[in-house]
C-alpha cells in the first residue's frame, strides 16, 4: 500500500492541501473579478466559474481528513505562496482577469494532472476530477478573441500580461518545491514507485509550456 | 392549466427572475463579506453559503427559458430594488455580515415559501427548493452567540442592525409590489386560483414577523 510510506502520505496531504487552498483562492479571485464584468451575463459566467472551483474544496477536505490530517493545517503552508501569486497578479481590468482565470487555472490544472500520474488510483481520480473546469472557460476564449478583433493592439498588452502570469506562477512553484520536501520527493519517486529523473522533469516542463502556448493561441495571443 | 393565463405566466417569470437575481446578489455579497472573515475556517463557511446560493441560479434560469422568457430580461426589473437593498445595508463588520446573511435570507426565503402556496406544483417545488439553505447558516448562530457571550453589550447594536435590515427589506418589497402588477395580482388570485384578501395578507405578515422574531432569538437578540 502506497500509504504505508509516511513520506508518501505526507506528500499527498500536501498536494491535496495545495489544491484545496488554490481552489478557495480561485473562488475568491473570480468572485472579486466578477465585479469588473461589463454585463450581468458576464458576471454570471464568472460567478459560475467561481462556484465550480469552490465546489471542489469539500471532497479534497474530506480526503485529507480520511488520511488522518486536518484540512486547514494541510492548506496552511500554501497560503503564503498562493496569496503572493494573486497579490502580484491583480488584474487591472476585466480582460486581464479573464486571461488570468484561463491561463493561470489551465497551467495549475496541467501541472496537477502531470503529478497525478505518480499517485495511487483513488488520489489520482480525486486530483483529476478537481482539474476539470466543466467547460466554463470556453466563454473566456470567446470574450478575449472578440475584444482583440475590435481593438487589435490589445493583443500585445495581453500577451505580456500572460507572460507575467507564467513567470509569477513559476516563481511561486519553485518556492513551494524548495520548502516542501515530501511533495518534491513525490516527483522523485520512492522504493516501489517510479519517479522522474532530471530529463523527465525537463520533458514535463516542455509539455506544460507547450500546452500554455496552445491556450495562448486559442485566445489569439502570442506566447 | 395555470399557464394558459398570461398574467399568471408573467407573474411566475417575474417571481423566478426576482429569486434568481436575489441569489446572484446574495452570492456576490457573501463572497464579498467572506473577506472580513477572521479565520480561514470562517471564510470557507461563508464561501460555502455563497456557492450554495449561486448553485440555485441555473435551474431558475432554465425554468424561465422553458416558460418562453429570457432569464436576463426576467431579472432586470429586480436589479435596482435588490441592489438598493444591499447598498443601504452594507455590513460594517464580520458580525453584521453574518446577521445579514441569516436574517435577510431567512426573511426572503419565508416570503417566497408563502408565495409558493399560490403556485402550480412544478413552480412550487422549484421555488421551495431554492429557499433551502442546506443548513449552512447554523454556523452563523454559533458565531453570533459566541461573540455576544464574550461581549454582551454587542447584542444591542446587533439588534438595531437587524431592525434596519427588516425595515430596508420592507421598503424594497413595497416598491416591487407597487411596480410589478402581475406579481402582485398573483397574491390576489385569479379566476380559478384562490388568492389573499386583506385579512389573509395581514396574517401572512404576522407569520413572517413571527418567524423573524424566532430567528432573532436563535441569535440571542431582541427583535
Amino acid at each position: 500500500m502506497a500509504f504505508d510510506d509516511p513520506t508518501y502520505r505526507e506528500a499527498v496531504v500536501d498536494l491535496l492541501g495545495a489544491i484545496a487552498y488554490g481552489e478557495i483562492s480561485a473562488f475568491e479571485r473570480l468572485a472579486e473579478d466578477a465585479k469588473l464584468a461589463p454585463t450581468l451575463q458576464d458576471k454570471v459566467a464568472l460567478a459560475t466559474m467561481a462556484s465550480a472551483e469552490f465546489h471542489k474544496v469539500a471532497p479534497l477536505h474530506a480526503r485529507i481528513a480520511e488520511l488522518g490530517a486536518d484540512p486547514f493545517a494541510a492548506m496552511a503552508p500554501f497560503r503564503l505562496p498562493i496569496d503572493q501569486f494573486h497579490l502580484h497578479t491583480a488584474p487591472a481590468d476585466w480582460l486581464e482577469g479573464l486571461i488570468k482565470a484561463f491561463v493561470g487555472d489551465g497551467l495549475a490544472n496541467d501541472f496537477f494532472r502531470e503529478i497525478a500520474a505518480y499517485l495511487d488510483p483513488d488520489t489520482r481520480d480525486l486530483v483529476v476530477s478537481s482539474t476539470d473546469d466543466g467547460g466554463h472557460s470556453a466563454f473566456v476564449v470567446e470574450r478575449v478573441r472578440r475584444a482583440i478583433s475590435v481593438d487589435p493592439p490589445l493583443a500585445g498588452r495581453l500577451a505580456l500580461w500572460a507572460r507575467r502570469l507564467m513567470g509569477e506562477a513559476l516563481t511561486q512553484a519553485q518556492r513551494v518545491a524548495a520548502e516542501r520536501d515530501a511533495l518534491s520527493a513525490l516527483l522523485a519517486g520512492g522504493v516501489d514507485r517510479p519517479g522522474l529523473d532530471l530529463a523527465a522533469i525537463g520533458r514535463m516542463f516542455t509539455r506544460l509550456t507547450d500546452r500554455h502556448a496552445e491556450r495562448m493561441s486559442e485566445l489569439g495571443l502570442d506566447s
